[in-house]
């Protein structure tokens, strides 16, 4: 009986609905996207580095992440890291990034491995151990692996269920890629069927229905939508399709969504959504030359989420 | 084995399709899908081996992956990595995927790496660039990277258009998920469309016309499309779309797919497919403990081999 009562009592916080919602309470329901790209870095820390050593880089990279995930720590519920911006730099790179994801949750951050990951059988659950799960080795040590990994459910739901498996016993969660802000998502994801509705929403509705295997007491699923904020009336029918998928929302900011595009994701109880920028955080400094790069991005962290805090109160 | 070298000049063999057209002729158009599970490992080397420390799985990984890279050589035109195997490890087999991959093009295999990647803008181009493209380090050394990459279309065709861009300047290919073997494919791609095609089918025209900007000699594009063997009159419809697409073909073998389900994904010439399978050779000694496990593994590459002939010749 104890050991029920305990499992219950532990699975009320370590849903990953009921912690994200918890974390977005506490700060704001924002994501700062780390997307490190070695042209764009602080041009102190530039020159120091030479671009043909991968370790510089990953070193460069290391001193730039550490600053970000401090900034994200002050003012932002979560940060997004996008994978192939390490992969590009092959084992140092990934290595990278599972130290990144450790320390970001040392931080108090909720983490999002933006790897886009799908694959279908014992091919998806090695992604799910991979990217999402914990893992021990006794040669690499403990790692909590991400919080949550993004992925692409084209193959299906049995391509998300070894993913979803993982992240219900671990408190873990998963974003499906629903609705993309680039200028050629419309390509498939906008096409009609034949039954009426759009392509990506057959996808929303799909999300729907696995979703419900696992809701936090949040009222939200385990299982989230990736939905770009660019179209507000799309948005807002997503949301009837998916009422317990938490959105995470790119597009705020750099890629062009504003205000309307972004309160249309959300649900009445200010939750739903997830707002996440990233070159218009971590690049603030470029816009800025005078000030100190860290505290420009603090400053630009600080700024999404008063801005995204006033649009919810608005 | 059926050994013809064609009149085909070097500059003609530097695309990848003409590459991997020559490559089928000289041995079979086949490939050995690498999906190292420590699991399945022949019990020799896993009885050696400490689960619990990566770098001992990664170097049992490393000794089986040789003698699969050997076999492959001896029978088949390419071989396939599945990702999610090698990155389940971490940073250590990260490492070991890029070292692979170099070997296989040393050993005179053509390389897939099975990582079904998909993103947008920047983020496509670094899985581009650390996927598929060449790279030099002072430090890392020079890789080839691998010749292909598997990728999912979901996002539309600007999310792939930084890969065909890295896959036309270096003689690389791609392979586009169209139609996957899993029981769950059906319930996205099988969806039908207002305009009467169902999804897979939109996508494989969207692919037919992007693998236009790049045609080598043989005829094919260097977009290629992953169709699986399970239902040949849907390999029919998807061969009359996509008429320069070589499909990469898996589900022959351990997924059930049988050969007129194979043969319907060829062309006249012979060519237009190439026909994958990984468990039912890789891991061949578990059906026949008594041979040793590397032989069985080239027995079996071999028995794929002159399998595909026959239903070519037939």
């Amino acid at each position: 009986m104890l050991k029920i009562f305990s499992f219950r009592s532990l699975a009320i916080t370590t849903h990953f609905a009921d912690r994200l919602f918890l974390a977005s309470q506490n700060k704001a329901p924002v994501c700062v996207g780390i997307d490190p790209v070695f042209e764009k870095m602080p041009a102190k820390l530039r020159d120091q580095t030479d671009p043909n050593c991968a370790a510089e880089v990953i070193a460069l990279f290391e001193e730039f992440t550490i600053n970000v995930l401090q900034a994200a720590a002050n003012h932002a519920a979560c940060v997004k890291f996008q994978s192939a911006c390490f992969e590009r730099y092959h084992h140092l790179g990934v290595d990278l990034l599972q130290r990144m994801l450790k320390l970001a949750n040392e931080m108090g951050l909720i983490t999002i491995n933006d790897a886009k990951r799908g694959d279908i059988g014992i091919s998806a659950a090695h992604y799910g151990a991979g990217c999402l799960g914990r893992t021990h080795y006794s040669d690499l040590g403990t790692h909590p692996g991400a919080d949550s990994l993004t992925c692409n459910a084209y193959l299906g739901e049995d391509s998300l269920q070894p993913l979803l498996d993982v992240a219900a016993k671990e408190g873990k969660g998963l974003f499906a890629l629903v609705r993309t802000s680039n200028p050629g998502g419309d390509t498939i994801q906008n096409l009609v069927l034949a039954e009426g509705h759009t392509v990506c929403q057959a996808v929303a509705t799909m999300i729907a229905e696995l979703g419900e295997q696992s809701i936090g007491d949040c009222g939200y699923s385990h299982l989230g939508a990736v939905v770009g904020a660019t179209q507000p009336d799309q948005a807002v029918n997503l949301r009837v399709l998916m009422p317990r998928q938490i959105f995470l929302v790119p597009g705020f900011g750099a890629q062009g969504g504003g205000p309307e595009d972004v309160k249309a994701c959300f649900n009445d109880d200010h939750f739903g959504a997830i707002i996440t920028a990233s070159r218009s955080v971590i690049y603030a400094y470029q816009t800025d030359p005078n000030k100190n790069w860290a505290q420009a991005i603090d400053d630009a962290a600080e700024d999404l989420s008063q801005q995204i805090q006033s649009i919810l109160k608005g």
